[in-house]
């Protein structure tokens, strides 16, 4: 208790503190006493610099599903891609403008560098739209000046002022579109503020904004370097330095290096910026870029409207999901599978009363929940807000929950559950659980996983556990024909022979039930080894309709692959039999 | 570009601003201007509040796993359990304690409610502990006051009070252990300030600290509900009102509903702030508690000695997405698969030459990489310290990386690799690309897949893809011995009729192989439907030893499950013949 911690080894020696690189000096700041009162401007940059952060970049189609669903969510300008650095992005802005995709009041964004060639192909990309924002960027740290540029002060600052005087001369190209202009010094977090605010003002002075056609300024965390506060000293510095300050749209693009991107958004916010750049869900660069998901949804826990629909989190989680093939972590704010859970007693206890207390004051002021202030201990907002459900989780017993049944009959019976066959299982356990109240052990689970897929060892063939038992069966397989498959059956405690065709053992098998009255098709399988090697034994799940359109599971255990894919086929069937 | 962002409909009426709740007024506030120089005193809670959030808690073995990490790692206040309210608890406290497995510069911290039987049952647990903790909490929000408890503030005081009382008391029945004491206001963050600080007041005058042996005032954001600055006010604002502050130990213990937990510890304890508890990658209720390890990576990052070792990250993620059954996420900072790659040519270039100007000074000065200042681009620490390396990942095409090998083989064709099989084919690819230099569609990879795990169909018999194809099969199973398999098979050019039996048709087929001279062990498989439907075509890939030792896979497709398993097993023979 006396701070026993000691030197953890690690060389610390290799790393200077922020402000032994950069000076950030504003005593006088007065973000800290600011609130938010208003939503920011928003742009999103998930076509743009979340996409290239993926391993598999978006093709065309999730592009476009993308693009949609941020225009449908309510955000009005879109960073759509960096067309003369890449093909793909070219011709999606393309798609998008001849397509006529683009809403009047949407604005696309698109990024470039300065040098000429990439300046003229990114105003041929836009020919044809309505308006659109060019936005211009080079690199400004001292790190990235010396490093990879190997230029002093002036130098960057020519890159970045021929860059925009560029701009302005193939804009004259596209008379038809209305251009908005935004300049971003790149790795501001590792620049000089003096000089951030000199290139800014220097580029500034050549795209001459004015208060009724504003530019961005756009002041990236491209590495986070330090806590949020600094940044928002920072952005208060700038925004106090600034020329022409009410010509300027102040924008931030904070990145996640240090885990602090949304609190640096919101300081920064707070500091006097006017507008943020992100990603749904954080997606971008290494540890991704701001999450905008996480920023809407704290104003809209404050009472202040986002001014983005995330009424349907769910299906907003989803499309980024497929688009972006990267999960939303568990413990994601708003979104994630666990934030709306309460495992503990004491916390589902203290709902379970915040949700009554809202109940009963609704009915004495005769007013639906939805018309009270939401008070409800850890529950910061109401899930049905975002469209999504507070589940108090009971455990089964003291080592699992309802949601470790899988986790049990993985860790202890090598059992992989198939998603949907998992939801199906933890209806029949939580049958069981409401019957009998009792806690379930991990044998138990089991028993009940056995008792509902597996057939028992019958007493005798005349109480069978199902209709169906398989004794045996003989298959002909050739590369000239389909397979053959004769199989042996019980069937309620009769011998039975059948004979089936198809291009392999389950659609064989599938062909002979068919032959005695019995409608099967398979819908899904999966099947794995219990453990190594070929004398192991195989699990097989199978999907199936049985009959006219019931659909459920089938389990099947053997050490024969095939049988093992048989058994399921006749679990499921005999499960339709035993329910019904 | 004149905000034209609208109304998005959600129900903002439901919520009241922080504001209006809660009143942190502190215009002269002085921890924006303070700078962090040292590591905090940690406290890991992984095993209480990470623990009691999970699906499946876990069990003893997995909590001295995760008990023996935390204390190789450095930390020395390791919370572990609420013995009073679960028995696994209890039993985890006793069997460190009876193990003596606690080493003398550790002290285990245990929670309690103030109720008498349990603040009883908790010394019970800590019997023959040389020191601990214990933890008493009671929740002091406005709301919990009102709803959960229905007691005005002194009612609130009164139950803390009693609890400390009680504890005072129950230290007499274990006069060998020393025991240290920490208070919890649960729900600070929904509680005025003035009635914090009071309850704290209290409930150290009970616990009478000195500076030789102080108590923990632990101050939590059991739910965060504002931004961190306003948390850190709260913080600078208690520190300067508790009563006989150098006896008392402030610390910390946010969670992460707004996503600003980690900027809330650090702006915290710039406000005054001695003490975070937190548990490592964030796990914990909901949206997760503090996460350890990026507030100690980000005081290692401006060359602070965390005084926790994090050299080796990965065996640390394994070890706790082993025991808590949740995985890091690909962008979490600084443990996230994704967090030290660079895609984009820009970065990869600037980080290259970054990485060849540290070399080039180390040289200049007969010195390593390691004895200078890390200075690269992108990459705020080197990957090394944490035994993690940098991956310029550069694309096949425009459309995949190699990273994304994978997921064009199955959003494309359908095939879901196991991730050794993944392993494999990516050196295949490499090897090809790395031979011709030039890029790759996804059409490309089909075929360099199809050429090296599927036959192709020979010219004739005389020049087969390998040495053996498959022609025919006939199986016969029985439920009362084991298979047979009668198999035809081309052996390079030759017919040939062999004969195996086994537990199924693969240990079938390899002891008809094993009777031709064909020595195969299967050590793993797997097998899914291509599409839906029992018709469809299967997929399937067994890992193999052929011959002495050689460790590869074979893949087969075919619309029999037990045909495709069996060319799976060809395959791989056949692939050993064409490499070797």
């Amino acid at each position: 208790m006396s701070k026993p911690q000691r030197a953890s080894g690690m060389p610390t020696h290799k790393y200077l503190p922020f402000d032994q690189q950069i000076s950030v000096d504003l005593p006088d700041r007065t973000w800290p006493d600011k609130r938010m009162t208003k939503a920011p401007q928003w742009c999103a940059v998930d076509l743009r610099d979340g996409n290239q952060a993926l391993i598999e970049p978006m093709n065309a189609e999730r592009k476009l599903r993308m693009f949609r669903m941020l225009v449908e969510m309510g955000y009005k300008e879109i960073e759509v891609g960096f067309p003369a650095a890449s093909q793909t992005d070219y011709d999606f802005v393309r798609m998008l403008i001849e397509g006529e995709l683009i809403p009047d009041d949407v604005t696309i964004q698109v990024l470039t560098q300065a040098r000429e060639h990439l300046i003229a192909r990114t105003y041929e990309s836009l020919r044809g739209a309505k308006q659109a924002i060019v936005h211009l960027y080079n690199s400004t740290s001292i790190l990235q000046r010396d490093v990879v540029f190997g230029k002093d002060m002036d130098g960057i600052v020519d890159i970045a002022v021929e860059g925009a005087k560029r701009c302005r001369k193939f804009e004259e190209t596209i008379p038809d579109t209305k251009i908005f202009y935004e300049y971003s010094p790149e790795s501001y977090t590792g620049t000089e503020l003096e000089f951030a605010v000199r290139i800014c003002n220097e580029v500034m002075g050549v795209f001459e904004p004015t208060p009724d056609h504003k530019a961005i300024v756009n002041l990236p965390a491209t590495v986070e370097m330090i806590t949020p506060n600094v940044y928002a000293d920072s952005i208060e510095w700038m925004c106090r330095n600034l020329r022409n300050r009410e010509s300027l749209i102040v924008s931030l693009h904070p990145h996640n290096d240090r885990g602090t991107a949304v609190a640096a958004a919101e300081l920064g916010y707070l500091a006097g910026a006017d507008r943020i750049e992100g990603c749904l869900f954080g997606n971008g660069e290494r540890t991704g870029n701001v999450d905008l998901v996480t920023l809407g949804m704290n104003l809209f826990s404050q009472g202040i409207d986002p001014e983005i629909d995330f009424s349907r989190i769910d299906d907003i989680r989803r499309t980024v999901e497929e688009c972006t093939q990267i999960n939303v972590h568990e413990r994601h704010p708003y979104a994630g599978d666990l934030v709306f859970t309460a495992f503990s007693g004491s916390h589902q206890d203290a709902i379970k009363k915040g949700l009554e207390r809202l109940q009963q004051a609704a009915t004495a002021n005769n007013a639906s929940i939805d018309d009270l202030v939401w008070a409800v201990p850890y529950l910061p907002i109401d899930p049905k807000d975002v469209g999504r459900s507070y589940e108090a989780v009971i455990r089964v017993n003291s080592q699992s929950g309802k949601g470790g049944i899988s986790y049990l009959l993985r860790s202890e019976r090598d059992l992989d559950l198939p998603r949907r066959l998992q939801i199906e299982f933890s209806r029949v356990v939580q049958h069981v659980t409401d019957d009998q109240g009792q806690e379930l052990t991990g044998d138990d689970i089991w028993r009940i996983f056995a008792d509902e897929y597996l057939p028992a060892t019958p007493a005798s063939d005349m109480e069978p556990w199902g209709r169906f038992r398989l004794r045996g069966t003989r298959a002909v397989s050739s590369d000239e024909g389909p397979d053959t498959l004769e199989v042996d059956l019980v069937d309620q405690g009769a011998e039975l022979n059948l004979r089936g065709t198809g291009n392999g053992p389950i659609a064989a098998f599938v062909d002979a039930l068919e032959g005695h009255g019995v409608h099967v098709k398979v819908l899904d399988y999966a099947e794995h080894a219990l453990s190594a090697g070929g004398d192991a034994t195989a699990a097989a799940y199978v999907e199936c309709e049985v009959g006219d359109g019931d659909v459920l599971w089938g389990v099947g255990i053997d050490p024969s692959i095939t049988t093992a894919s048989l058994k399921a086929i006749i679990s499921a069937v005999n499960r339709r039999g035993r329910n019904s």
